[in-house]
């Protein structure tokens, strides 16, 4: 795991937002190329609307710096973390749908279906969600295909019902009922933290990482996921809607269970607190090149967007 | 390509229902298998509703004829043909929604959002639209990654913007309007052809099938899949819902171009039964293990539901 790259960055300070700037400006045009518009235009058009509408690109951001860690490259991982963007996007267009969450703006912008239409916007987020599947099979080189079979089924389990779908499920069943904690967690643990935990085990795979770092790692996730989500919680709380991209108070008006109703404000920090260091405590093992993953957990629990 | 079975078609005369019953049966039984219901219960079940809802299993069937016609085995095959089903049951259950075709009955039962809602509806096509690839890349045995790698590509480009949703989108961009013969093609090509395309192109895929085998066979499969539609077109103008299991008449409703209203119904039939003996043709140069294959492109051709 001693490469240029890690000298380099013992000697270089390691500065977040120079580094989440690289990286988002190569995702973003990674994620440009991806999709060309061709007939018929109205679909494409729909995919790229959402799809470059912005965003933290956090997850192909863990993916690359994952498969960094486990002694890959960002080439081998950008059509996985592509991907990954992919998917998110389609499962922002489909929970903004009437029938979902009914949100009119998203990041700012108006979401994908108040522009293109309902079926259309229903139909950009399939196309996006089997493009993923596709763009990895298709892109990825000098990756061993039995690892891309092992990312592939793991990046269709956090999809699907098992994962992000399953989340949504159970948030949608419990709009205006009261939850416990425990259906709480099953949520943020499905609808969030499931893309997360594949974003980041995803990268191990690529590089061919041992069982126990991908396990590492994957509690990482799972413990960031968790803490991003009770952050997001908070914010929705405590933001304003110019700061944030999008509506707040929403969760409120929604009678939507939350961390802070649970725990309030304060106390809802504090864990999210506790999470972010278990993350880093599973990440000590690792060298230098664990420093990218040990500031994007510290950057979730401090931000305020 | 001389195996045991092979042997044996040709001593026991080939008889088509039957061949369908045995294969249907055994493909039921392994989407029975696929999906269980756990929590959250309405998500699997709303899955299932669909996926088990009956149908010809006429993709699932065509993909384990072509690996077997390539000298493959129906157990390397059947992740595969399962996975294509639930691409299948996904686009009928988002193609039902009321804002794409509004449809309240499918197969002679009460769409998936009739009974579901639209959001499970939605979200359930969601999960069986990655539980497909993720079905195919944890249990697809004694198949060599490469290859699974290969067919996963091909399913991706086949449901997205570059297969079913690019056929969908202009279908319904045309809806109401004059279209050309060229457009209809596209929407046919796209929206039905290319899932059969992939549906038998992927059974020789797993099987290790040199580059002509497969051209033959995606040739084979574009021209039924066209006459399918045809077919298809035919029946909606001239058969009962009882006979079919669904609406008629639908097409003339909602002024959709079709086949007959280029052609007028004979001529239909006639493009149609050229279509199947253009596609019979690409099989001539196979041994006995064609037959599914030629008895399906026939079956296609005089089908009446």
């Amino acid at each position: 795991m001693v490469t240029t790259h890690s000298a380099s960055t013992d000697t270089v300070p390691f500065v977040l937002p120079d580094y989440l700037a690289e990286r988002q400006a190569r995702v973003e045009a990674a994620l440009d190329r991806a999709i060309e518009v061709v007939y018929p235009e109205s679909i494409y058009e729909s995919m790229r609307y959402s799809l470059l509408a912005g965003g933290k690109r956090l997850r192909p951001i863990l993916c690359l710096a994952s498969c960094e860690l486990a002694g890959g490259t960002v080439e081998m991982a950008m059509p996985t973390a592509c991907g990954l963007e992919m998917v998110h996007t389609m499962s922002l267009i489909h929970d903004d749908l009437p029938s979902m969450d009914n949100d009119d703006y998203r990041r700012g912008h108006l979401t994908n279906h108040k522009v293109y239409g309902e079926d259309v916007a229903i139909l950009a987020g399939d196309a996006l969600l089997a493009y993923a599947f596709e763009h990895i099979a298709e892109q990825s080189q000098a990756v061993p295909p039995e690892r891309l079979i092992q990312v592939m089924a793991q990046l269709g389990r956090a999809v699907g019902a098992a994962g992000l779908v399953g989340g949504q499920i159970v948030d949608l069943a419990s709009e205006g009922t009261e939850v416990s904690l425990e259906t709480l967690n099953f949520i943020h643990r499905h609808k969030t933290a499931a893309l997360l935990e594949v974003s980041v085990v995803s990268g191990a795979i690529l590089a061919g990482a041992p069982a126990d770092t991908r396990q590492r790692l994957s509690r990482y996730a799972q413990n960031v996921g968790l803490a991003f989500q009770i952050i997001d919680d908070v914010l929705d709380l405590t933001s304003t809607p110019e700061a944030l991209g999008k509506s707040v108070g929403k969760d409120l008006a929604a009678q939507k269970a939350t961390y802070p109703s649970f725990w309030g404000i304060d106390e809802s920090q504090r864990q999210a607190q506790q999470l972010v260091a278990a993350a880093k405590a599973e990440l000590s093992a690792f060298g230098p090149l664990r420093q990218p993953l040990v500031a994007i957990a510290d950057y979730i629990a401090a931000r305020t967007h």
